[in-house]
């Protein structure tokens, strides 16, 4: 099979670059001297090899390893171990992008629905999606409940929780989503189709399944992971487990943050079958930058081996006032999610969700005041 | 329960430390306007409480939050996402320690093994531990079990996978276990029991039971695992279902570099359950400082509501030659593991592993020439 193409940024003088990149394909595949390898084989065949160096500015190089997929296997935790694994604990690299042979791609599969049938279930048409959060934390299913059935009388596409909900004592998964999903089909929604509930799955791999299982008994088809939480491995595995159920991937503690922003959202919670990436968008509560921001958005979405695009969901403080701005930044192939922008409304949390929603559905690109 | 103390650094200018502080609190608990928030037990239980802020250099503060256990609930994959989720995405945030309440400690559990149980399945006394690595990855089942073999003779305590070995089809992971199992066995040890082979789990959680059986059969008593990649939730389920196993830790991917080493590596793991844990020492190919090195060594190996010590492991990239430096820096609880720097002696592999085992057991602290 093709091997992977690697592309490290590696903070280094001019004079060492050749050696450190060296370096870098051996701690990434072999993991040991050359001289002591005896095995001609592993010699052609495992050791990383570099394949160019090139200067982006003054110390800084970008650097392209070819590793073997073999080293790979088939398994998506041994990806990210063969991309980043040591080489993420030294501080001058940066994982910046991979290029996979297409069979790696198909093996994994990428999104199960992505953003055709994310827009289908909500009946957004080719609108841009929309999305809020329930919270704070703390609150009964009964009180997060009532507030999903006023964003939904508002409106809104897709009601997902705080990632901070997991399965704690004063909201347990199983009363959340029996709660949540209930309310959600008595609410109705006045623009389409019932409003989908998106929680949030936490603790080891079979808590997740028990938890997509008691969704599935209330009727919730759609929920959200944190893959650098549980697992690039069973994140997959939850995944092809489930071909009726969407997945939302979370960016929490994906402050990994040498690995590209874009990289590691856009494209590798992507090809494991994140259906909508959660992200900070520019302008918020988070650092990343509109350029960051617009390449992940297209990472997410550009043609890639057949996958389905997954919904680029950009977020973290965001306010209505927004909507025609990131609107026009993004287009409509896009979920927009705002939580605490609209909870700060109180009792006119349906009213302001309705506004947020009439924003987005009456939005006309180009025609900017 | 107690509230969890969590303590950062975040670089920042002291006009707007207060109020930067006073948004982690936020973000990394209810991660939304205080003032759209209604319920009184939630902003009195709930939301995160700046306790302190101090100055440790120009621009540089340590901020101390206390955070509700109850968000934790009893999860260790949300006990890392209420630690650092999104705030691992902040830039000039560093996760530097925690305080947990002593029942969620206990909870956790630490090492069911740990320094002492390790030592006695060696035979090691009171000396300090030997290990080395099985790599490169390409090689068959059988190949590595030969490198296992003369490492045995020449007198290693534990023999480790490289992390970099999986499931692949040149070495699969049970017929690995299988060879180098038998081959330990069949060898014998000159200085003690035989070794011990510490096979590394990769996959998802289902893969990696399914891996622990098969080291069983073969008799393997002790493995490897990289909380990082796997998730924490499934590592701590890995040490709840098998008392009878010992687990080492491997860094890989801690480069979600901005928690501190010290905590993640030798606080973190070990309440996990990790018996042994893997870091780079200082000196070595990668970057960690000894100032960091000796700390992380003392948060393994410190009392800590009657958790059992954790065996620390400094490894990339050692050689024999550093035996004694390493012996008179860290002392003897600890395990000394050595891969690339034996295996380059080819086929003087035993005697030169033999030379390293006598290092450590000869050794005399404060008798250096």
């Amino acid at each position: 099979m093709d091997p992977l193409k690697v592309i490290y940024h590696v903070r280094c003088d001019a004079e060492s670059i050749a050696e450190r990149a060296g370096a870098i394909a051996v701690e990434q595949s072999v993991e040991m001297p050359l001289a002591a390898i005896d095995d001609a084989t592993v010699l052609s065949d495992i050791v990383g090899k570099v394949e160019a160096i090139e200067q982006k500015a003054p110390g800084l190089f970008e650097v392209r390893i070819a590793l073997a997929t073999a080293t790979v296997g088939r398994d998506a935790g041994q990806l990210i171990n063969m991309l980043f694994g040591n080489t993420s604990i030294h501080d001058e690299v940066t994982l910046q992008d991979v290029e996979l042979p297409s069979d790696l791609v198909k093996h994994f599969g990428g999104p199960r629905h992505g953003l055709r049938e994310l827009r289908q279930r909500a009946g957004a048409g080719s609108r841009a999606l929309t999305c809020s959060a329930l919270k704070p934390q703390g609150l009964s299913a009964e009180k997060l409940a009532d507030l999903a059935r006023r964003f939904a009388q508002g409106g809104i596409d897709y009601i997902k929780d705080d990632h901070g909900l997991a399965d704690q004592a004063y909201s347990p998964f199983a009363a959340r989503v029996e709660a949540i999903g209930a309310a959600l089909r008595a609410a109705g929604r006045p623009n389409g189709p019932p409003a989908r509930y998106v929680p949030s799955l936490s603790g080891d791999l079979d808590a997740m399944r028990t938890q997509i299982a008691a969704a599935q008994r209330a009727g919730v088809d759609t929920v959200m992971a944190a893959p650098m939480i549980m697992g690039f491995s069973n994140f997959h595995t939850l995944v092809r487990e489930h071909p009726g159920v969407a997945f939302f991937a979370h960016p929490t503690m994906a402050g990994a943050a040498r690995i590209a922003p874009p990289l590691l959202i856009g494209k590798l919670f992507r090809l494991l079958g994140a259906d909508a990436v959660v992200f900070p968008n520019h302008g918020g509560r988070f650092g990343y930058s509109s350029e960051t921001c617009r390449h992940l958005a297209q990472t997410a979405l550009h043609e890639w081996d057949g996958l389905r695009p997954t919904v680029p969901v950009p977020a973290g403080g965001m306010t209505p006032e927004r909507v025609p701005e990131m609107l026009d930044f993004y287009g409509p192939d896009i979920m927009l999610l705002i939580g605490g922008g609209l909870l700060a409304a109180r009792k006119r949390l349906t009213a302001e969700t309705a506004a947020f929603v009439a924003a987005v559905e009456n939005y006309r690109y180009g025609l900017k005041p």
